[in-house]
């Protein structure tokens, strides 16, 4: 894409009640505008980045078995009554509404109610388990405050998945499968090294559930790490727990981190709300085991930008990149727009995404919104290049600069695609 | 994908309460799920569909310049109250919340308020101009009767663009543009030859807006259709207008039919009510032009199922059928396993989306269903087929059955590719 095409500009600052380092940044560099505190829209570029985002997570879910739907925002009162999570002094974080003949709905805050009524229309046999539903949705929390940009909103994306099982083996071992799937999109968005798998309280059907939990300075969560086994301890249960339940070592250290994602075994919590049962093979009846799997691509894109953006601006992983290449043309001379034009329909040519920035601008506001912008990989073409017959070329992760020739250019871009 | 694996099931009967013939086809073939009165999910069949409907849509916007975003549900008092909009009674469709503090809070209806202010970010000169915004976004209206299925919801998915141009002379050459788009997005989910472009009021700016309205016996509009310039006019400026404003023919005939876009000039109502203004050449300072254009993704599933149904169930178009080709396994035989496999991984392999019926279940059953579920080409392979070395193929469209020969098959299923 040409960036004087683009509609989105930079911004030299934030709105000023704006006091997240990452819905700064995402607004400084136009991939996210604020509506209201804690609601945030995406612009093109942001959008890019969540879509990249979702798809890893859509490939990694439907890899283990998830098959996706859509559920609704609006949600009936009596379907949350029976599992008792209606009453707002029980779950505190509604936006409720009404119709107009008075009848209150809710807005989804999660979907385990829902999904679980749902499910008693299609789940009768053994035959028919297990299952794994999923939707990429968005979720609604009246938080009282909303000052961690798009980390914690009050309206954002959420995937979550659900799994229906037919007893505690057959959901174990999903469990597992599912802590994997989450190792590998963690790794995929960049975040992999620094993401903890935590220990954190279980609920009444489990000991623990399994949280995500990335090193962070914005980190609103406290966690314990065991350096001998890479996993953590979620502050909230040290008391009971005080060394690490995987490997018994007692050397733990607090750190702050930002909660990606958790999994939790839900027991028959929900199908014995709602009666969810099925025949097992000798023509008994049993109820289904569930379990439920969080991950916010919102969330996550905040925490990208957190750990990883440095003093000039955002440093995208290349796979969540919203281009991959970022050309600069300096001066607007016919043969340095020549070449610029060339290289960008080649790159296109072999399905490189490239953003072109051909705006009249000084090179000092070039080079600066391309920092802003954090795009893997720069290519300086002015005429210093063009006379020397190479590509100045420069990585956001460290700095590194290099001029190179057209023949060693695209095998220097293979690691950027 | 295996019919096995996938949850949902077929259902006999539709809820009680469900009025509406597109609704109740896809509930009772697994599509949607009713959780409220105009309120439906979507389940993988129709998450399938309603995908498909979508990257339609965005391959005919990205065509014509659009650029998509992402805006927001929670809306923001203060910006609705710049339009006059935010009054109930001015704009009585409004499901209204709080947050903790009291602040009052509106689920969007439409974008028009937010993007409007979100653009004075972008726009300054002429050189930001013309620009053309899009989204796919879920919408909200608090419909007093909820009866039209997934053709007039409460919760919604809406694709709307936001036309910014410089004067009218370029706003008419994108609506001319975006008119064009329109009917191609028709033609490709089949419903090209029954919609008519259809004029309608055109509010305080323009004389006319458009509507396209697909003829069908479940339509809430009343159109007059001139046959010679194959347009319409909708019934609601009839009485100012009785002939075709487009060729003058007066012999018009009364259909229904259902709204399923609408393209719409908006002068300068949004550009005044929020001072959206930009320099021109000469650093005069003039008012931004501004056009919307709607279509609702889910009303169009719901006027194909209205419209191109049989009394056995759904026909899906090709370029939007949930699958393509339809595997019916009759009997478990070794053979039928082996060849109904092997056509399974040859259709994969060549990039044709199958669904297979390799449940064990009764023939009537799964031919019901079939029909039920609409998949353009159905190929059954049972004993009998096996012996003759056909396969038994049906054609959704028509019911017509050929046998064919394995050489000849893949030349079959292109077309339906």
């Amino acid at each position: 894409m040409y960036q004087s095409k683009l509609f989105t500009k930079t911004r030299k600052e934030a709105p000023k009640d704006e006091v997240a380092k990452n819905a700064q940044l995402l607004i400084k560099g136009g991939f996210i505008n604020k509506e209201l505190a804690g609601v945030y829209s995406y612009l093109p570029l942001g959008l890019r980045v969540l879509n990249k985002i979702c798809n890893i997570i859509r490939e990694e879910m439907n890899a283990i078995g998830g098959q996706e739907l859509f559920l609704t925002v609006l949600q009936d009162k009596e379907v949350w009554e029976k599992s008792g999570r209606w009453d707002d002094e029980v779950f505190n974080i509604w936006f409720k509404t009404k119709l107009k003949n008075g009848t209150e709905l809710g807005l989804a805050t999660t979907h385990e109610e829902p999904l679980t009524a749902l499910m008693k229309n299609h789940i009768r046999s053994y035959k028919d388990l297990p299952v794994y539903p999923y939707q990429i949705q968005t979720k609604f929390r009246n938080e009282v405050r909303a000052k961690s940009g798009i980390m914690r909103g009050r309206e954002f994306l959420m995937k979550d998945l659900y799994s229906f099982s037919k007893d505690t083996t057959e959901h174990e071992k999903f469990y597992e499968l599912a802590k994997q799937a989450y190792k590998n999109i963690f790794a995929r968005v960049g975040l992999g090294e620094r993401t903890y798998i935590t220990f954190a309280s279980g609920g009444t059907f489990s000991k623990y559930s399994h949280e995500f939990q990335t090193l962070s300075e914005a980190g609103e969560d406290l966690i314990y790490i065991c350096d001998k086994c890479h996993m953590a301890i979620n502050k909230e249960i040290i008391k009971d727990q005080d060394k690490c339940p995987e490997c018994g070592n007692k050397k733990l250290h607090e750190e702050k981190a930002i909660e990606v994602g958790n999994i939790f075994s839900l027991g028959t919590r929900f199908s014995d709300a709602f009666d969810l049962n099925y025949l097992d093979e000798k023509g008994e009846k049993k109820k289904v085991i569930m379990g439920s799997y969080g991950i916010g691509p919102g969330r996550l894109i905040g925490t990208v930008v957190e750990s990883l953006s440095d003093e000039k601006g955002i440093i995208w992983p290349v796979e969540i990149a919203p281009f991959k290449v970022h050309i600069i043309e300096i001066g607007d001379s016919t043969e340095v727009k020549k070449i610029s034009g060339e290289l960008y329909k080649k790159l296109q040519k072999i399905g490189i995404e490239v953003l072109c920035d051909d705006r009249d601008a000084r090179p000092g506001e070039k080079f600066g919104d391309s920092d802003l912008l954090g795009i893997p990989l720069r290519i300086v073409i002015s005429e210093k290049t063009v006379v020397s017959g190479e590509y100045e070329v420069k990585e956001r992760v460290g700095g590194k600069v290099s001029m190179v020739k057209e023949k060693e250019l695209m095998d220097f871009i293979k690691d950027f695609k």
